[in-house]
């Protein structure tokens, strides 16, 4: 298997272009689920979502997540109830939310109802959580400690960034199929998606990261930061927060023990000399992903440099 | 308070025109909760919500449940994920079992949750639960014992009725409002509905047929049956599985122990003498409710009963 470490969007994009390039049943995407809050009662797991809608075809394309075409009945009228509104829920959406809720609330684990979901909606990937176990992300800010959530869409990453509370370093276990699949990949990709919150919470559950290093597997990452910014999302203050560069040599240095390589941006191309000073493999291309043949070559860099 | 024990649809058209010709603020509605189920893991409420809505004035009128103008996207997607659809819920109706689900799982009781919602709603009548104990409506059938809503929706009351098993005769409580409001009644109507399955579990609730019959308050009801038909829903087989006639003397008959009189259709006038018989006025009238004309005039009809 070709194990990806995938957070939302951006790890999405990559996958779509991998499983475009490789046998989509030798590919499996481990989720971070940190990102995962209860809202209204209900389960919301927004990275698996991003994941398999985006594989499944039916993701909102010009936002990144939701499913195309939804509409917001429900959460119009759970406004008018005084539910608090500031998380949008569409109404397919919201299929996922109560068939996940119901599911676990039945004694399902998150790890079935992930394969559950993927099948239903013919995604032919395994999509894998990083744990079965609840390991929220918490942003700890000038306002108080917030859900990563709360943070990011709430308080549209506002508030100034102290730290970065990864409950997925506590006492969490991986879900069932992630050592194993670590332990017999044949090569492991780590996403272009935010090293703190998003591939941050899957490398701090108890073993995943020495399993990652003792792995026979070559080991790439894919750096989400181009020219000093992130593609989407908050990664630049998060980085800081957590005392990371926000550039794709800091990008090389937080998996510096884990990676045998790197793909960078061409704009990057500078810090290619200093990443293989670190005694990892830079690979620079063009990382922007626009359409499908950009996720395809983009896949296929790293595939050549976890082959090489 | 006027108390009106109250089924779904029949009940809340009567509500309407009550709530029309009396002061809202002195009319209270007590609502069964037999049909009370929990569906994809949310707690639905069919008869709370017909009461609710209608009042509200945002009910689908021609089917007399669910809310104007709703959407099913959420259903479709359940069913994509392999959920049962038989039961339908719009993507408006969800926002009231999302809502009460939550509410209910953060600990509040389904009387301060049908509160919220009445108020949120803007509806000004007293709305209270028969209980807020599970107190489900079964219906023994050739196919099995079915819940209500198994039987009324799924099955569409194909399957043969051998008796009904109300589990509000069970330990259940009444509502924390119910005696106190039965006690200090002005007066007690039992609206146009379902003598089995929807006045039914209310009045099996311990304690409550028995509160009735002792409250100083005159007692009138109003006969769903019409002309040996029940104007919506399964009255006639179910009234024959309780051993009851599925006449509007029948459903006097059922009464016998509580009512002062009862208000009958027109097309029934013939068995008035009987009803006079038993002890009870009838008032003859139309009853059927085709606007809010009628339905006006049956409250006052019922009303002029109680007060007469």
């Amino acid at each position: 298997m070709i194990v990806v470490l995938a957070g939302g969007v951006g790890a999405a994009r990559f996958l779509e272009g991998l499983a475009a390039v490789a046998p989509p049943e030798r590919i499996a995407a481990v989720v971070n689920t940190g990102d995962d809050m209860v809202l209204h009662g209900l389960h919301i797991s927004p990275d698996l979502d991003i994941v398999t809608c985006t594989l499944a075809g039916v993701i909102d394309t010009a936002q990144g997540w939701g499913i195309a075409g939804d509409t917001d009945e429900c959460m119009q009228w759970l406004g008018r109830l005084g539910a608090p509104t500031w998380f949008k829920l569409g109404d397919r959406d919201l299929a996922l939310h109560i068939y996940r809720t119901a599911r676990l609330r039945d004694g399902a684990t998150l790890s079935q109802v992930a394969d559950e979901m993927r099948q239903a909606l013919g995604v032919p990937i395994t999509i894998v959580p990083m744990s079965d176990d609840p390991a929220p992300t918490h942003i700890l800010t000038d306002h108080g400690e917030l859900h990563f959530e709360e943070y990011f869409v709430r308080e549209r990453c506002q508030p100034a960034v102290r730290g970065v509370h990864l409950h997925a370093a506590g006492p969490v276990s991986p879900a069932p199929r992630l050592l194993p699949l670590l332990a017999s990949a044949e090569a492991i990709i780590i996403a272009p998606s935010n090293p703190v919150v998003s591939v941050g919470p899957i490398l701090a559950i108890p073993g995943v990261r020495e399993a990652i290093a003792n792995a026979n597997a070559p080991v790439v990452a894919i750096s989400p930061i181009v020219g000093g910014a992130a593609i989407k999302g908050p990664a630049v203050p998060l980085m800081r927060a957590a005392g990371m560069e926000p550039t794709a040599l800091g990008v090389a240095k937080a998996y510096a023990d884990l990676i045998d390589g790197i793909v960078i941006d061409t704009v990057d191309a500078a810090l290619a000399p200093a990443i293989a000073q670190l005694g990892i493999r830079p690979f620079v291309t063009d990382t922007i992903m626009r359409g499908m043949p950009e996720k395809m070559a983009l896949a296929r860099a790293a595939l050549e440099l976890a082959f090489a």
